[in-house]
């Protein structure tokens, strides 16, 4: 019929977003222009036509005609229990809205529905070169958050990403792994047992087709949505040029609040976080703290005030009362007065002051210190 | 003579002002006013004399008259080869003039003219209880800044203060101990031998006279000077509540820039540091760093250009191409074409850019990625 291929149908969509995934590459915004404005099934049936000959955009989708077929991608997504989901869907979230060129759809497997699981979320990210202090650090992070019922995002790399998928499992969290390869493809090879439980507990997700390979520019691209699922972002180790930062820019455009964990000056592993730190990144230390960032109107436990110690309330005058005072012996009003420089109405009104605050007693005619008072 | 000690010379500003802060706590800022107001000798007069016996803030004064022997204090300042510097003194540091309550005058040894020493300075300060990291980067930072032309000012306490100094004089660089006791005592007894080479070799500086002890509250005024005799301070470690974090807010209070070392979020020693970071203060991983807050318009080196890679200077459009690429064999257009979902006419200017910058190559009737790009 009309040279289309015998998988086309005009009404259909899905199947039509399904065929943009493989021959639009991730931030294709020509692609997602068109597709937007006469919808997926009729921008590719005039694709599929051959129209737009003299167009440069055109011909760039027309090099993958050969290999399109849809079907074939649903049907490896269905045989790993995935589903697509496109932003028609009740699941889409629609903060995925935010990004300047959003995906045309995503390749999902998991038992969780997407965009409830994106509700209060917080993207882990960080090297894959990171040390011992960073996976530690990584998981801590991830298993707290999720205790906190905080969703943690991240690109199932080796190193930090996969240490905060662990943490968020070892919670029984909801984690989503954001890949940049097809969802049926476990990458890195040795993070398979890995995903393989996120998919089976949490959700794989990605912007490519089944057994597409991850290239660069698909790490690239992958990063900006692990940044706009996540409310907020935390870095915790990552070198001066890493993925991580690039995830750290992506959500910093999109306006989602950026953290980053401190480390060692002396380690390199660090050098990026302090890099953000000093361009204005928010330094986290808890996952408390990160908790502040993903919900700043939440009910998350806020700074915990510092316990005030009897010394902290004192006025700098009752000090120098509290200075003077012996700490064995006992001193008279007059040798107090002369050693704390104070008068002795004044001295007298401190005395009593810090008799009150458990810190001084009389005894012996005299002042001394009380044993409660600490010591700087 | 009028009842007046035999000491008293009413055009002696000078011992008026050594007398002073025998009689005046720090930051007393009744007894500042007054000094400033009628001059020093005669506001002690006025004291000497018995006058203002209703005021609350002349009984306080003379409380201390028995003990007030400025003779005595200056010879034991002479003794250990000191001076009194003088707010008229060409030494005085001008900068001291920004603080709420400046010192009355202050007690030195040393062989540096105190106001020249901190012309180009940083407080390096930080918690008595630290770890061997914080020792480790407070002395680095002090020998590197002080190769910088920086004069490092610090507290002479265990711990990092300590390190600050040593790193200082290890590079043979000026440094000012700002003392809460006597220039005369050393305090703690423990560094005592590394205050003898401060004195010997740069300025130990105290606001109190000789034979003072260190009370609490000197301790906490003294803290403000540190801050105010350099242009920018630096926390290497502290816990929430201490000194350092004193000096931080003293700095702040001034508009001096307060910096703070990052550490590890395991570490308690480094949680002062971090709430610092939190408060917006400016994270500080280098002595360069450092140099830019004490000089931010000087010549200190700025931050180092990271080395671009031909790699970074790729546009995305680019990247696909060189994604494409096999590395061994070679592809022809078509294929690639393909690969990279690009039309022709884009993939061959994109090949064409690779091959200028290195990073592609022709070779068997087609492409391949030659060897000298690096790999993510």
């Amino acid at each position: 019929m009309n040279g289309y291929p015998t998988w086309y149908d005009p009404d259909d969509d899905r199947t039509a977003l399904a065929a943009w995934s493989r021959l639009a590459e991730p931030v294709d915004d020509a692609a997602g222009a068109f597709v937007r404005r006469v919808g997926a099934a009729e921008a590719l049936g005039y694709v599929l036509r051959g129209g737009g000959a003299g167009l440069a955009v055109a011909s760039r989708w027309r090099a993958r005609l050969p290999d399109l077929d849809p079907h074939r991608d649903l049907a490896d997504l269905a045989a790993v229990g995935g589903r697509l989901v496109v932003p028609a869907d009740d699941e889409w979230p629609l903060r995925l809205g935010d990004l300047e060129v959003p995906p045309l759809c995503l390749w999902v497997r998991g038992p969780l529905r997407l965009d409830t699981a994106c509700n209060r979320a917080a993207a882990i990210v960080g090297a894959r070169a990171s040390t011992e202090y960073g996976v530690r650090v990584a998981a801590e992070f991830a298993r707290r958050s999720a205790e906190l019922g905080i969703t943690v995002v991240s690109g199932a790399a080796y190193g930090i990403d996969a240490a905060a998928h662990a943490g968020a499992l070892v919670a029984r969290g909801a984690t989503v792994a954001v890949l940049a390869s097809g969802v049926d493809r476990a990458y890195p090879r040795g993070n398979e047992p890995l995903l393989d439980r996120i998919a089976a507990e949490g959700l794989v997700v990605s912007e490519v087709p089944p057994r597409s390979a991850p290239t660069r520019t698909r790490f690239v691209h992958r990063n900006r949505l692990i940044a706009a699922l996540a409310d907020a972002t935390l870095v915790v180790e990552a070198g001066v040029r890493s993925g991580a930062s690039i995830t750290a820019r992506h959500a910093n455009k999109l306006n989602r609040p950026v953290g980053a964990v401190p480390g060692p000056i002396t380690s390199p592993a660090s050098a990026g976080c302090h890099r953000l730190l000093r361009d204005g990144c928010i330094c986290v230390t808890s996952a408390e703290e990160l908790a502040e960032l993903v919900d700043p109107l939440g009910d998350a436990p806020a700074e915990q005030p510092l316990p005030l110690t009897s010394m902290d309330e004192l006025t700098p005058l009752d000090l120098r009362v509290l200075d003077a005072l012996p700490l064995g012996s006992t001193a008279g009003l007059h040798s107090l007065a002369r050693v704390a420089g104070l008068d002795l109405p004044t001295l007298t009104a401190g005395l009593g002051r810090l008799e009150l605050a458990g810190l001084a007693e009389r005894g012996g005619g005299g002042w001394r210190r009380a044993l409660t008072g600490g010591d700087t």
